[in-house]
């Protein structure tokens, strides 16, 4: 299992709407092949910043299969127009687990 | 509960040494006050950035306890000379568990 990291700022103001969006985008997700399960964290230092943590079996399950299906087109539809930015993607494997 | 989540780009070969002294350095973040987990993430695209993932029950545990303690030095001292900047800290809560 790897784990999708995605760092997304907010446009002002549209923080709740992306809240929603991404809740709603929650079935797109569970149904992707591949998708183990989905978070959304908010930054406590920068109230505009989210971090979108989803697992994954394989980095090919996100970057090709997830991103090129029809549901990645509908995810986007439901946050898209809140990024303020383009989000900041990378993956990780877990090293250690201390405790 | 909060996370903490330090970004750290490790000196060229040094991943080894750093993986070890996080291992070595579980005790402390297991005996700190507040202290509820904590893991090592690697990133798959850059292969010497890292990410520690320290879970606590207030960000003052953090800020405050853990970083004015005597244990925090330790810390440094097992793993410091292996940071290649500056570790870049955010704290993060869970504003939404999909599945």
């Amino acid at each position: 299992m790897i784990q999708e990291i995605a760092q997304i700022d907010i446009r002002p103001g549209l923080e709740v709407e992306f809240e929603k969006g991404v809740a709603a985008a929650a079935p797109l997700f569970r149904r992707a092949k591949g998708c183990l399960g989905m978070r959304l964290l908010a930054s406590i230092e920068k109230p505009r910043r989210y971090r979108l943590l989803v697992d994954w079996e394989t980095v090919e399950d996100h970057n090709v299969g997830f991103r090129g299906s029809e549901d990645f087109k509908a995810w986007r539809a439901l946050v898209g127009h809140c990024f303020d930015t383009p989000p900041e993607v990378e993956h990780v494997s877990e090293v250690l687990r201390g405790f």
